[in-house]
């Protein structure tokens, strides 16, 4: 069996994935957790790691690169953003070392765009990109959904430009807590719904208006236009479908999408994209995130590894 | 001391306020709570009215004039919507009476807009119009903020077309269940913030991306262009800005429009609809719903009302 050439760690918002991982990126061992930024105080973050690399029994020694929160101000360590325009190749080099008893540990930086009209952040996000993007600098608009849907556009293997959608964050706030709790019944796979696909065309439409569509999901249902059962494909249709709308009029209207997304929320967004003309190419969320932590790595410590190799 | 004509009662979501009025609309005395429709299961109705019309010594046969959610489906007693374009005069005419021992007791009906594009609906609003608008039937646009703000096209004293936007509802679930909650700080006034005008501004722009504007409220603040004591104002002026641009969409534009509101939602509005070049016609929301509660009572009992004084 091959020995394992790092630890690559995805430590989020709300979720903790460490993966061994051989030099050709081979998955040796797995760990996930909810042990999110969220739910850690500074000083817990050392020994949460610590706790899943001896779980897999990982050398003492081993290197770490982790991206996401945990290089927040708030995280483990901060790592300063790197600023867009940003070369995808420069998320290495902008790693920051954290002090670490026995093991090499680097958190990479995020992006920011320092645009006092469009300020926007990402962390984690700019892995992803590595991962998908890194080897071919093409030029792609990229779409990353989830809670904080990322947008980006990439001309020659930078970051030039990006914008979030909060809307994840929106979808489940508007469903717990407002109205619309009561429109919404459990609806099982929306794509294949027809209340999708007219939400997201409605949200497209130049005279959306998305505060009144939303109330419409509840008239439609006292006058007996439409059913509490399509009520979650609906809200997620018009909330998708704005977001798509306003990543055209920010980041220019493209033809085809680089989708870099996981499970249900994948098939929804391809849906919604191809329902607005949009060729998608789907890349898988965790395969690109796992693939940028090792190029990262690589670039960090393949020197090294060399030179040990060749002791 | 003139005697009591009426009890008139705006019976909403979350509120209950009645006055005593005699026949000029001279409020005699009044009393308000919380006992909304949703704090209430169906048979509280009576017994909360006659409550608070035995603290006010009201006469056993006074009537009662009701507005507002009392009549939903989930209120007291089910008074059937209009049908729009609705004549505001005939709100009187649709009440429907609710069976009582001793007091005739009425309550108005909503207004629906049954179509299927853009279904709608609302209770109390149509009784606000009939105070503001009944006596003259001119064409206008209305806005009436709140929970859920509501814009009515009236032509020659009828309910033409409305929509219904989201936004105080909004505004509050996004300030207390998403990552804005930590962007808000307590803000006073936001009228003389140039945050509220820059939002209300953005938002109004034909190329605004709401779901992303809102997440730049995060961003802005993480990159030092903006402070969270502005959070508030500019959440605020995000959304109402929204609302104003759908109105007009939906609504055709209008270099006027009768604001029909109270307190501190009145001023925001105000300033917002002005940043939009809009000039504001204010009208007190309170006034106009009692006035229209007297409108259509005395549309109700004039007749008896003189019979009686003949007698």
């Amino acid at each position: 069996m091959s020995e394992a050439f790092c630890a690559a760690i995805d430590w989020g918002s709300s979720g903790f994935r460490l993966w061994l991982l051989t030099g050709d990126g081979t998955v040796l061992d797995e760990r996930r957790s909810a042990e999110g930024m969220l739910a850690l105080a500074r000083e817990d973050f050392p020994a949460v790691m610590e706790r899943h690399l001896a779980e897999l029994d990982a050398r003492p020694d081993l290197p770490a690169v982790i991206c996401g929160m945990a290089g927040a101000r708030q995280g483990w360590h901060e790592a300063h953003y790197l600023d867009a325009p940003a070369i995808l190749a420069g998320v290495a080099a902008g790693a920051v070392r954290v002090p670490h008893d026995a093991r090499d540990v680097r958190i990479l930086p995020g992006i920011a765009q320092r645009d006092k009209e469009r300020p926007d952040v990402m962390r984690g996000e700019e892995t992803q990109l590595l991962g998908a993007f890194g080897a071919h600098p093409a030029d792609a608009l990229a779409c990353m959904p989830g809670t904080h849907s990322k947008w980006v556009r990439l001309e020659g293997g930078r970051v030039q430009a990006f914008a979030t959608f909060m809307t994840g964050e929106l979808y489940a706030a508007i469903s717990r807590h407002t109205i619309l709790a009561h429109a919404l019944e459990e609806g099982g796979d929306i794509r294949g719904r027809a209340a999708f696909g007219n939400a997201v065309h409605r949200a497209l439409s130049a005279d959306a208006a998305l505060l009144n569509r939303l109330f419409a999901i509840r008239s439609g249902q006292l006058l007996g236009y439409a059913d509490a059962a399509d009520g979650a494909a609906e809200l997620s249709g018009l909330l998708i479908g704005s977001e798509i709308a306003g990543a055209r009029r920010l980041l220019r209207a493209a033809d085809k999408v680089t989708l870099i997304a996981a499970g249900p929320l994948a098939a929804a967004y391809r849906t919604a994209l191809e329902f607005a003309g949009i060729a998608v190419e789907a890349v898988d969320a965790e395969a690109a995130v796992r693939h940028g932590l090792l190029l990262a790595a690589r670039r960090l410590w393949a020197q090294d590894e060399k030179a040990a190799g060749a002791r």
